[in-house]
């Protein structure tokens, strides 16, 4: 009984925030411009909403009975975990001011406004009093959540449970370490030739053929659907429907088709999570009020990055389905064939802009812009002084010269929606995908089988066995040594991109 | 002090409220299929939310001491009538139990789906159960509601305070008198030509030429956009976000442009209310729990219908406007001026399909509906009856045979949302429009003059002052009584009609 009662208040901080995620989507894809301030509004009040209803007294006593009523299930049972996760949640939000929560809610939406008027502008400046106030946020939420070394700690814990500052330290020596050599030696490489992937590619044609694709690779159309937004995301409003973004460049391809496979990975997680959780605190985050069905940020990457990387820029993909990419843009692809259409898409070479970086460089940019964000959030950094620390960064690791903050410091969307402490987890992603594919290939032959002839099914089962249908029961790490026999490490990942990259450029790395 | 808290309140309400709006908007515009059970879950939550936020305690108090705060204040002063009204929905919906609240919120999205289905496959027994429900619910809520001598006054009471089964008799009775003789002339006069609005006519251009239209005649399209639907709509998220849609047969021409304008004219109302009232009780009907500025729907109604009518209809609109829809379709329009497009637009006929007929067959549409919903609701009509209740009414009203559900009793979307005792709104609207305009002509010169130069101006800024900017402070009849010296009354409506059909048919009527 109380267990049934419990339930029914998560399901409606579920419904609220679910709610709220269709303002968001609406406010990047639909909105007309007059909308911003009333939309901020309405945003925050859901947030609110939602907030009130998880710490209201009749949640808390309900919770309070409902884990009395678990705990004799076994430590990881589904409901058991429910409720406990409700319970860490209401502890973690009381910590942390109501009025601090709705400033945070009211402010993401006029500072994604900003942030969209400055980068359209290239002008930092329209940005930085709005970037002071997601900082001047970020610490405020620390100090409220509590850290024991760095306030970044707290903030992480957010975004990807377990990880620190310190954490991440170890792990981004051992990616430099590992992947430093394999970039010089492709620096010093012959590029692959990809003049080609700057033709003309209308951009309807590039949108029905990333639709193809992310449907393909088992991205469910019945509950989902693609849209254009400056920056490409992946949102779900329930498993039944999780929709995807991505962006239309008409004289460069990638862009489009990798970022539609990159959220149709995101996609296929949240629609794969097990239908019984629906509604329920392991497909909400009730920590990061945001309904979702993914475990941590880094976990949902894992899986885009799978998709994109390891089956969309592998080379059976495209011996596969190059042939159907060329008659949709024939004029384009005349005079190409697979296997050079795979090596270009597949070139590594620093740039300025992340989300269009390759797999050998992307790393670099996620480790810059955790270091800012730490500096940042301990105050060593001056938001003022931002974008010549950004390009004094760029210069050292890239080696190249930024030439406006708009392929700077204003290229991504996170900061302007008071996300910080989340970058990690790309590469967080990165490891972890390659971690499962390894062992996937490993133990289930029909994976690459199924790569190799384009059927995407064996590879989605597995997945949706050992991760997707889970949804948020286990800890990103419970995942990975259930399914791979260890934690988070980045040998497969090492030894991925090294593999990859002998393979492009045909040299020993 | 009492009336910041009361304001805060009820901006909660409305923000609830309106994102209950863009959820709907969203179900029937960009929603994929799968996402029904979810989204009517996340409706009937938002519906309770903002139900529960104006019943709470806390909102009964904030309300009652802002009562007294407001009662020195004069009878139809704004911040008065806003406590006012709020103090009435708050007894209102005290009267009707939350489970059924509940229920009607969540009848409506798995109702709509079915209806969806219905119609597209011209099934009735697919709605039948839903609408079988919905029927129930309606009677459950007239009965808590309560009425004094038909269920269907309480019902009324809804969308359009004041109006009764009684009152409706008499109007119609009057319409009957002065429209019957001129359906009749005009039956037996000649048909103008019209064959060419059934040529073919692109979709892409017909979109962008009504959003041309709809702009041109004062729809802000930096707080608004234009969507397609299966049935056209006008949905709003405060001023400054108010949408519209419409439907587009690539052999068929004047349901998107007229829809477009009518939509519009529903727009231009809520992006006319005064820009203090946002948020507030001014903009929310707090009755039927709807984020919406117009004061009744009939007076909604009024503004679509006097913008897709006497606006757009006209002879001047497209003496001024035929030339560049000439050149929009140059194929189609190549043997057609702008006096034989008038008079195509204009033909009068009985068909079956309510928002397709003209302006004279139309109030005929609305006493069926009518009559059968009063029929439905007191039990003299079971829903299984209806279909051939419906076809023998149509035989009888308009000497036609209704080929299938589909273009009969599946024809519109209101029941499949719960709407029953709306219908009259449209007719009212059809009334208020030329009562309207009649004053405006006579008053303003400037009007006309700009009608005639295509200059919108002059007439947008007569109805926002007389009507756009009040929002729901005045009720319907106030605002007549303000503006036209009278309560409503038809006697304008069948001049105008019996002008019209003069003009068009060039008979005496």
């Amino acid at each position: 009984m109380s267990y049934a009662a419990f339930s029914e208040r998560l399901a409606t901080v579920n419904d609220l925030l679910n709610a709220l995620s269709i303002l968001t989507w609406d406010s990047r894809t639909m909105m007309p411009p007059g909308g911003v301030e009333s939309r901020s509004k309405q945003i925050a009040t859901l947030t609110a909403a939602a907030r009130d209803t998880l710490l209201a007294d009749e949640t808390r006593k309900a919770t309070d009975a409902a884990l009395r009523e678990v705990s004799s299930l076994p430590e990881d049972d589904a409901k058991r975990r429910c409720v406990e996760q409700a319970a860490h949640a209401i502890a973690f939000h009381s910590r942390i001011p109501g009025a601090l929560q709705k400033r945070r809610a009211e402010l993401k939406t006029v500072a994604n406004a900003a942030w969209i008027k400055a980068r359209a502008q290239s002008d930092f400046s329209i940005f930085q009093p709005y970037l002071e106030q997601v900082v001047e946020v970020a610490r405020a939420y620390a100090d409220a959540i509590g850290y024991e070394k760095h306030p970044y700690d707290a903030l992480m814990s957010i975004y990807e449970p377990g990880e620190t500052a310190e954490s991440l330290t170890t792990l981004f020596a051992a990616l430099r370490a590992g992947i430093g050599p394999v970039l010089k030696a492709v620096t010093a490489a012959e590029q692959p030739r990809a003049d080609f992937l700057e033709r003309t590619y209308p951009v309807d044609r590039q949108h029905a053929f990333a639709l193809k694709m992310a449907a393909l690779i088992g991205y469910d159309l019945n509950r989902g659907r693609l849209d254009n937004t400056v920056h490409p995301f992946e949102i779900s409003f329930t498993r039944n429907d999780v929709r995807i973004t991505t962006r239309f460049y008409e004289n460069y391809l990638p862009p489009s088709l990798f970022g539609a496979l990159h959220e149709a990975g995101h996609g296929i997680y949240e629609q794969g999570v097990d239908p019984a959780y629906t509604r329920t605190p392991l497909a909400t985050d009730l920590v990061g009020y945001y309904a979702v069905g993914g475990v941590s940020f880094g976990a949902h990457e894992s899986q885009s990055r799978l998709y994109e990387n390891h089956v969309g820029r592998s080379r059976a993909f495209w011996r596969l389905h190059f042939a159907d990419l060329q008659k949709t843009f024939p004029e384009a692809l005349h005079d190409v064939d697979h296997e050079t259409f795979y090596r270009a898409v597949n070139r590594a070479r620093p740039g300025y802009i992340r989300v269009e970086a390759d797999e050998l460089t992307y790393d670099f940019h996620i480790m810059l812009r955790t270091e800012i964000e730490k500096s940042l959030v301990d105050g060593s950094l001056a938001v003022k002084d931002l974008p010549e620390a950004w390009n004094a960064i760029i210069k050292s690791e890239l080696g190249l010269v930024v030439p406006n903050d708009a392929k700077g410091v204003l290229q991504d969307i996170h900061w302007s929606t008071c996300q910080i402490g989340t970058f990690c987890n790309y590469t967080i992603g990165n490891v972890m995908a390659a971690q499962l594919m390894e062992t996937a290939r490993k133990t289930t032959p029909a994976i690459q089988a199924g790569l190799e002839t384009g059927d995407y099914a064996p590879l989605q089962s597995w997945l949706a066995e050992h991760v997707h249908q889970h949804g948020r029961r286990f800890t990103r790490d419970e995942l990975l040594v259930k399914s791979t026999g260890r934690a988070l490490e980045p040998g497969p990942y090492i030894a991925y991109l090294r593999g990859k990259m002998a393979d492009v450029y045909g040299v020993a790395v």
